[in-house]
C-alpha cells in the first residue's frame, strides 16, 4: 500500500499536528498547535493549503477551541465555539470546504447533551472527518487506477496530492492507487507557475514516497507530449459544474488542450464535494491574484518594477477536452451532464 | 522612430561590450571583454542570448581571437581561429546564427592576404555584421508591421527583442515598427520559464521604451486566448527549416497550438540567416539544459534535491500552425516550402 508517510494534518494527544508547507521542499517540518488561534494563523499563512486539508484543519481548530473553553454550560461553550468559528472562517472566506468543515462541527456541538459530551463529540467528529477524507481519496484511487496502464507516464499539473488533502490525495491518490495495483508508472509534474505547487509540493511528495517523478517547466508540456513522453494526464479540481466544466489551477486548460491535440487522455479526480450543481460557466468568477506572485519568486524580483500583470488563479477546462472525471463513487464519462447526474443519483 | 536605446552588443576600442542580461531586470550593467574565451563563457552563461545577438557575439569573439593571436603566418593564425571557432560554437550548438556568424568571419579570414590584413578584415566584417543586423531588423519590421492592425494586442514568447539582437529586435522589432507606423498596440509577454526571458527581458525592454506591456505566467496563455485578450502572436526563431518547421524557445510550440485552437494568427519573425535549408526535422537535435534552471530561481531552490528534470532549450513548431514568417526580404506564407524558396531566390 503506497500510503504516503506524509500526513498533512492530524489530531494527536489533544493537539493538531501539521506539515508546514511554506517550508517545503527545503525542510519537512511538523508544527503542533493547542490553540485554535494558531490554527487560524496557519490556515491564513498557507502553512496548510488545499481545499480538503483546509476543511479538516478548520474542524480540528474548532475541536481545539472546545477543549480550550472554560465554559461550564453548554450554552456558553457554544458561544465560545461560535467566536472561534468566526475567527477560523475569516482566514480563507471563499474556501467552500472550510465553511463546510466548520459547519459540520458546529452541528455536532449543537446536538450534544452537555459540556463534556460536546467536547468529546466534536473531537470525535473532527477525527472522523479526517479519516473520511482519506477513505474517499482511497475509493477514488481504486476507481481511477483502472483507467491507467502498466508503463504509463502520467502528467499532472499543480498539487492534488497528500499535501492538499489529509494524507492520500485526489489526482496523486489515483497515481498511488495505480502503483499499488502493481502497475509500473512514471509521473511528469509541471512546475505550475506562479506559486510552483508542482515543483515545491508534487515533486516533493512523490519523490518522498519513492514514485518516479520528473519535473518540467510549464513551457515544456507541448514538447513532452509531441515527443511521446506522456501517455495520460490527471489533475485535481477546485470546482466542477454539472455540465462537466472544470475549474482548476491556472494552466490546466492549456494542458488539456495540448493533450487533446496529441490524443492523450485527460482525467480529472475530485470528490463529490467539489461539484457545484447550481452554477453555469458564465456565473463563475475567476479571482485574480496579486502581481507579486508573477513578478518574483521566493522574494527575488524577476520582472521590472510596476509592470502590469495578468494573474488569474484558475482557468476553465471545457467538458469536450475531458476524457473522464474520477470520483469516490465512480468515473463520469462524456456526455457529462448525464453521467454526473447518475453519480449523484447513485448516492440517493 | 521607436529605436530602443538598448545596445545589446557592440565593438568598442578593440573590445566587445555587452549588456549582462543575467542581471536584468534589476540592474542594467555593461561588461567588456578582450578575450574570446570570456565571450564564449558569456554566450554559454546567457550573459548574451538571442539568435542574432549570439551570431554577432560569436563574430566579435572570433575577431578578438584574431587580435589575441601571436601567430606570424596566416596559416597558423587560421589555426588559432579554427580553435576559437570550435570553442565559441560549442557554447550553443543548436543556434544556427552562431555557426553562420562564425563561418562568415572564417571565410573573410581565409581570403585575407596576410596576418595584418586578416586581423583588420575580420574586425571590419564583424562590425559590419552588427550594423547589418540592425538594418535587417528594421526592414523586417517594415514588412511585418503591415500584418498588424490598430488596437491589436500581440502576445509574444521569450525575448526576440533589442536584447536578442544587436539593437532593434526581430519579433519586438516588428512590434516597434507597428507602433512607429501609427497603430495603437498592446503587448502580452509570457514569463518564459525556466530562464524568464519574458519577464526579465521583454517586459523590461518594452517598458523601457514606453510600449504598453502586460506580463503573464506561462500557465495563463490558454486563459488569455480563451478570454479574447490576444489578437495576434509573434515570436522569433532560433532555426527555420526550408519546410517551415520553426525551432524556438521551449514553449513556443504550445503557444502556437493554443493560438490555432482559438483562430489567432501566429507569426514568426527571423532574418534569412536563421534559415537552415539543408536539415530535415529529424536531423535537428534539441539540446537539454541544466536541471538547476528548473529547480530554482535566482539562487532560490524551488524543488526537492536531486529531482529528475526535463529541460529542453527549444521546441519545434510545425508549419501548419504558422500564419506567416516575416523576414527582411518579405513575408513567407503557406505553403512554406514554396514561399521560403522564393524569398531566397529573390536574393540571387
Amino acid at each position: 500500500m503506497i500510503h504516503s508517510s506524509l500526513r498533512t494534518v492530524e489530531w494527536k494527544d489533544n493537539s493538531v499536528v501539521m506539515i508546514d508547507q511554506t517550508k517545503l521542499p527545503n525542510e519537512l517540518i511538523y508544527v503542533t498547535y493547542t490553540d485554535y488561534q494558531d490554527v487560524a494563523v496557519a490556515i491564513r499563512d498557507l502553512i496548510v493549503r488545499g481545499a480538503p486539508a483546509i476543511g479538516v484543519s478548520g474542524a480540528f481548530g474548532l475541536a481545539l477551541a472546545a477543549l480550550q473553553s472554560t465554559a461550564n454550560t453548554k450554552e456558553s461553550l457554544l458561544e465560545d465555539l461560535e467566536k472561534a468559528r468566526k475567527v477560523l472562517h475569516e482566514t480563507r472566506p471563499t474556501a467552500i470546504n472550510l465553511a463546510w468543515g466548520l459547519e459540520k462541527i458546529m452541528n455536532v456541538a449543537r446536538s450534544a447533551n452537555d459540556v463534556s459530551d460536546l467536547k468529546e463529540s466534536v473531537v470525535t467528529e473532527a477525527k472522523k472527518m479526517a479519516e473520511e477524507d482519506i477513505a474517499i481519496n482511497m475509493r477514488m484511487g481504486k476507481h481511477g487506477s483502472q483507467l491507467f496502464d502498466d508503463n504509463d507516464t502520467i502528467m499532472t499539473h499543480c498539487n492534488a496530492g497528500a499535501l492538499a488533502t489529509v494524507a492520500y490525495g485526489t489526482a496523486l491518490g489515483v497515481i498511488r492507487a495505480t502503483k499499488d495495483s502493481g502497475k509500473k508508472i512514471k509521473v511528469i509534474a509541471t512546475e505550475t507557475r506562479p506559486v510552483m505547487q508542482g515543483s515545491r509540493l508534487t515533486a516533493f511528495e512523490l519523490k518522498h514516497d519513492g514514485i518516479d517523478v520528473s519535473l518540467i517547466p510549464d513551457t515544456a508540456v507541448g514538447y513532452s507530449m509531441a515527443n511521446k513522453l506522456v501517455s495520460k494526464v490527471i489533475v485535481g479540481a477546485d470546482r466542477i459544474l454539472r455540465t462537466g466544466h472544470v475549474y482548476n489551477k491556472i494552466g490546466t486548460y492549456q494542458v488539456a488542450l495540448i493533450a487533446r491535440q496529441h490524443n492523450i487522455p485527460f482525467y480529472v479526480a475530485a470528490p463529490l464535494s467539489t461539484f457545484d450543481l447550481k452554477s453555469r460557466p458564465e456565473d463563475v468568477i475567476i479571482e485574480q491574484r496579486k502581481a507579486s506572485e508573477v513578478t518574483g519568486v521566493a522574494g527575488k524580483k524577476t520582472a521590472p518594477d510596476d509592470i502590469t500583470v495578468i494573474n488569474p488563479a484558475f482557468d476553465m477546462t471545457p467538458p469536450e477536452l475531458i476524457t473522464g472525471i474520477i470520483t469516490e463513487v465512480g468515473v463520469a464519462k462524456p456526455p457529462f451532464e448525464t453521467s454526473i447526474k447518475k453519480l449523484f443519483e447513485s448516492q440517493l
